[in-house]
């Protein structure tokens, strides 16, 4: 079992328009409105791949409510006071996306003690914990710490900004921020001085995420790296998200560190061939795995529509 | 007693950033959430006058459900299968709002049938019944006859396009389209011509409203003009609907034509000072009234923030 906290979870709405226009008013032509949040994504690519896993989700109001009843994967609930956001993406087949991001519920000292008991009790007989994804509005960073700590089995945290600090600083087993958030996070010039600094407050493991270039494991021995899947175009849009999900199924399933890179890589080539985040094409990850020591129950369904 | 029927009431959203730009993730700095559609904006300014009102809306889903909860004036619900819409405006200091609306629910010939007895049921011993706004996607035009029908006092169609020349086929006492939305419906080249035809098709008033130009009453025997309130600038949106409040306010309460004609500029004038629609400057309407029989609990404390 794997638990997947997001402590800022969000409806995703997307509007399709004609062709998106400042100061106009636009008929939208195609509403889709999906449970959202990185941690989702990466429970939702978990589920779909037969890998027993739960989310935790802070939820609250109307749209909480939504999300819970939309969602498709186990879960385990804490009520907010607050709101749920909502992000709005707007598209057409001309600009890029617009999105609008609300700030989100403020979630109570009481609150918070509420997810990190649920944590803990959810996480108690599990292989794994992950935290993903951004903090509610005004969070003390150091909740993350009490994430981390709610867990017994192997913990991943893929946040950033201060709440990156405070994973390693809680000694998260692996830290997968991206590149660009490792850099902001530390305030390092380069990947190694980046990773060297969590590991140095307690990171057991920092893996990087670099887009295009795939992606690198630092160690306190040695740096070990995959190149990502070569010639896969589509939407990189919670391709982040399914390899967090490959690569703690792999560790999860014992795999070596080089090994669980590679399937993080496969997970994410994946992701990209699907338009929806939260989704992988798994008759591509199926060849995508060939060479990785990994059985999953995949169906080959669910391929691009 | 007025009732007001939303045949597609909307939770309208609105969201504040720093500047609008297409293809970028927009930070929304405030966000505020409303009970949203014409009917809804008539029901609150006759509700916050002291007026004995109650709406009557087809709600559903999650959106739905807030709408209910949130709404401040009494109200009769009736159960959609579908989702209530929603519309997202952005706003900024620099240019036009952006406007997004959703299509909204489709309704069932069943939801519709329920929507007409609950009318029936509500305005069964009401003055007057107002149907105000724009109808669910791909409902029968005919349907707002059904509505307009269902009432035994004086009927009231603020509608647009087939749906107002069936409120007109209808027999409803008063149509109330703007200039536009008269010559788009009609066909008319000009606003007598419009007019004309929605008296030949069974109207009994034809209320023109002109914006910045006042309103024009037209009867079979005559055609009465009141100017607009002059000096008053601010947020437009809205204003038709107080305006709408005030018409019928004014002739449940037996004030001529003429003078429900100045009711309805004053009511229209009070709406354009507040900064939200369904809201009137309550010390303004009260100047703006002087010279009119009307008696109204109006609370001066409802001024501009």
């Amino acid at each position: 079992m794997i638990v997947v906290v997001t402590p800022n979870p969000a409806v995703d709405v997307t509007y399709r328009v004609d062709e998106q226009r400042v100061g106009r008013t636009q008929r939208v032509l195609d509403v889709a409105r999906r449970p959202g949040g990185k941690g989702v994504n990466v429970a939702r690519v978990l589920h779909a791949a037969g890998v027993p896993s739960r989310c935790v989700l802070p939820l609250g109001g109307a749209p909480g409510a939504w999300l819970a009843a939309a969602l498709d994967v186990p879960a385990t609930t804490v009520a907010l006071s607050g709101e749920t956001r909502t992000t709005v993406t707007v598209v057409d087949d001309v600009a890029h996306p617009t999105m609008f991001g609300e700030p989100g519920p403020r979630v109570t000292a009481a609150e918070w003690d509420a997810l990190v008991a649920a944590v803990a009790a959810d996480a108690a007989d599990a292989d794994a914990l992950v935290v993903s994804g951004s903090l509610p509005r005004d969070a003390d960073p150091a909740g993350v710490g009490r994430l981390i700590g709610a867990a017994t089995g192997l913990t991943v945290a893929d946040v950033s900004g201060p709440a990156l600090l405070a994973a390693a600083d809680a000694g998260a087993d692996v830290c997968k921020p991206n590149r660009e958030e490792l850099l902001a996070a530390t305030g390092a010039a380069g990947e190694a001085d980046g990773a060297a600094d969590l590991l140095a407050r307690g990171a057991g493991t920092v893996v990087v995420s670099r887009g295009v270039d795939g992606l690198a494991a630092h160690t306190r021995d040695a740096v070990l790296t995959v190149p990502a899947v070569p010639g896969v175009r589509g939407n990189a849009t919670g391709a982040g998200d399914a390899a967090t999900a490959g690569l703690v199924l792999a560790l999860t399933r014992g795999l070596t560190l080089r090994a669980a890179l590679g399937c993080a890589a496969a997970f994410g080539a994946a992701a990209v061939l699907r338009p929806t985040a939260g989704e992988v094409d798994h008759r591509a990850l199926t060849g995508f795995l060939t060479d990785l020591p990994l059985e999953l129950p995949l169906d080959p369904t669910r391929s691009p529509a």
